[in-house]
């Protein structure tokens, strides 16, 4: 369960209600009309499962010895399923170990394969388009690292996620590779629950079904008109745009950081657009990790330029008895206050205090209270930031699901590489 | 060798150069007055060095024999430390493992700590103040969880790094434990090179003497008036501070992130403030990993609202020849530009391809060239940020050295307990 609290007003008036009933229209349009299809990822991923769990069974040994996961991926391709595994691999036992192959970064690359073997791993290729630099790049030093004979039965050990008809999926094609396609009408930054994420997390032993219920339900309900505060959370941010341009997302957990970087990708590449009227629109998110950057943003946020909203994320049971001993140290009982307290209790007690504080400034601010990390509960939370993002789209009046803007760079990286042949 | 690039102009008049003359000058009266002391501590840590070395060679096995520093600390007592570990653990064979216990989340902590036992661990406690409730919480459960007898030979394996003076000091003495001291007038988050940073890094077997060296050679040569160009950027960003409130530091490494997070607290807490006319200031830094973060951030940067300076942060040398393959794949053949090219020049291709489409937007871009990562760059990357903040604070007309805001939410947070109880 999630508890979603917001500690702003937000005028209910007449223009405001047109605004909003206008944006819930645009969504009600956009899953008919399949202008994004991410609103039925959790009822069409269903069927993955099943394909996943075949692939599982069959392949003599080759999954079963599998020790790692190993995602080649970059962006929307690896984030969303990043930041699953980091929330959940603490919950799990007996859970192959995920990799991520994500920059061309070459002494992460060399690090992170140092206990990789082509007899214990899996490689999972992730790109939509299928003609992604990085992840090629990285597939092919993958291939020559562990001499892959892509004619025998090495191919086993590589699942292949793209786009039907994508270069990478006639790739897959011509050497008969294990092939799973991500709907064209889902977007990267919205594919978590595609088989881009539905599938490396299945095969790490992970309750995917579980995480695609959580957000099925929470998807419906939305569209069932019962989660108003998510447009009205968006209408506040998007009419202050100007006044408040940083959106800060401050989480109560070190596993949700993996998640904070999906969300910056969502918010970012999302909002960040130029609108009908040929202006330069959009919200900057940056995120934090409470306790720890109490002590390092939190004073730019009380007393810096007021151009800030802060979203909490607090969990309310860690599900770890973890206690600060009842020990008082000699000159140290300053902070006896927290003797005998659960660490989950502090952690929590310094969400509030911070939230409090924001409160006194005059700082918008909302809280998500999650009542544990757990399968559903994840589901809820991706649905929750998905849904967040299209309604400030549509209300922004852009394009919520292209990324124009990229393309320049790509062209001129390619330039800089004809030169040189 | 750094290089550092400004792709963008600031005019030099009568008032931007007396504006730039006198931010020069309280540099010089804070450096000779002491108000800041970090700008000595290149030259007066080199004391440490010996004294941790005599630790080192005289706590018969107790040094030898440990796998692990596990530092305890959070804010500046941890995250400069950390960003040099992660800069430099993937050059050095034989070091130390270094496990940081910052946040008290009890999930992390007990992870943390599965390979940690009495017997194989330096436990180093660094806390300016001596009264961190996170730090002294964490260090009472690392004193429960390994039963340990602090009358006993037991606090050979226990290090405090403190404020002379400080309650934690005094607790050190009562108990005969070694202890390292910061000066008064360095405040946490310009620390690193004090005590706080110099000894677990000694320990876990670092050569820190050379970090020191590029960082006295470096400071001295900005009061040598040689680096005149970080304050023609400090001027510029403050300027600029309403137009351009956010500061993106994109660094194309994945070991560069903890390093971000560094300077993320560096700029944040130093500069957003109060200023004399009751202003509320600052400058919002946010960072970013290329080329990864191409893929997430970068479309808001060129299509959003043009709100943002980029820094750029190049490694020209990774010393590391993983190469893309000369292969050509099926159907995968737009990607071949980058075939037999290093993945050094694919990532730093990046870089420079992201950093012309940004100018291209007429977006403030500068660039710091970095030869290659070793001691004496990171020692002179510190005292750059270092220097620049100092130079943006003293252009502000504020404390740079203070951080008022975060006290409220202290206060509440010790209230919250006092209730309880």
């Amino acid at each position: 369960m999630i508890e979603f609290n917001k500690y702003f007003k937000v005028e209910i008036n007449e223009e405001n209600n047109r605004l909003m009933m206008n944006a819930f229209g645009l969504l009600i349009h956009e899953k008919e009309k399949g202008v994004s299809g991410y609103y039925n990822l959790p009822c069409d991923s269903l069927n993955l499962l099943k394909e996943a769990k075949d692939y599982m069974i069959n392949e003599d040994g080759v999954y079963q010895n599998a020790k790692y996961i190993v995602v080649i991926g970059i962006g929307g391709s690896s984030l969303g399923t990043k930041a699953i595994n980091s929330m959940l691999k603490h919950k799990y036992k007996n859970i192959k170990e995920m990799i991520f192959l994500e920059n061309p970064d070459p002494v992460s690359l060399s690090c992170n394969l140092e206990k990789v073997k082509k007899e214990n791993s899996i490689f999972v290729i992730v790109s939509k388009s299928g003609g992604t630099v990085e992840t090629i790049s990285n597939f092919k030093m993958i291939l020559n690292r562990y001499q892959f004979d892509l004619t025998s039965k090495d191919n086993k050990r590589i699942i292949i996620v793209t786009d039907e008809g994508s270069s990478l999926c006639k790739f897959a094609d011509a050497y008969k590779i294990k092939t799973f396609t991500i709907p064209s009408n889902v977007g990267g930054r919205f594919s978590v629950l595609s088989a881009v994420g539905v599938i490396p997390l299945s095969l790490a032993g992970y309750d995917v079904q579980d995480i695609l219920k959580g957000a099925d339900s929470f998807i419906k309900s939305f569209f069932d008109a019962k989660e108003e505060h998510i447009i009205l959370k968006a209408l506040f941010q998007v009419q202050n745009y100007k006044k408040y341009p940083i959106n800060v997302l401050f989480s109560y957990a070190d596993f949700l950081e993996d998640f904070t970087k999906w969300f910056i990708q969502l918010w970012a590449e999302s909002l960040g657009k130029i609108d009908k009227n040929d202006d330069n629109v959009g919200l900057t998110p940056t995120a934090h990790i409470g306790a720890v950057d109490q002590h390092s943003f939190l004073q730019l946020i009380m007393q810096g330029v007021k151009d800030k909203t802060v979203t909490f994320i607090k969990i309310k049971d860690f599900e770890n008895k973890l206690t600060i001993p009842n020990m008082s140290l000699k000159y140290l009982e300053k902070t006896d206050f927290a003797n005998g307290v659960l660490f989950n209790e502090l952690i929590n007690a310094e969400c509030d205090a911070t939230k409090e504080s924001l409160i006194t400034k005059n700082i918008p601010v909302d809280l998500i209270e999650i009542d544990k990390i757990n399968e559903e509960n994840i589901g809820q939370l991706i649905a929750y930031f998905e849904l967040l993002t299209s309604c400030a789209g549509a209300l922004f009046g852009i394009n919520t699901y292209n990324q124009p803007g990229v393309e320049l760079g790509k062209k001129i990286l390619i330039k800089k590489f004809e030169k040189k042949n």
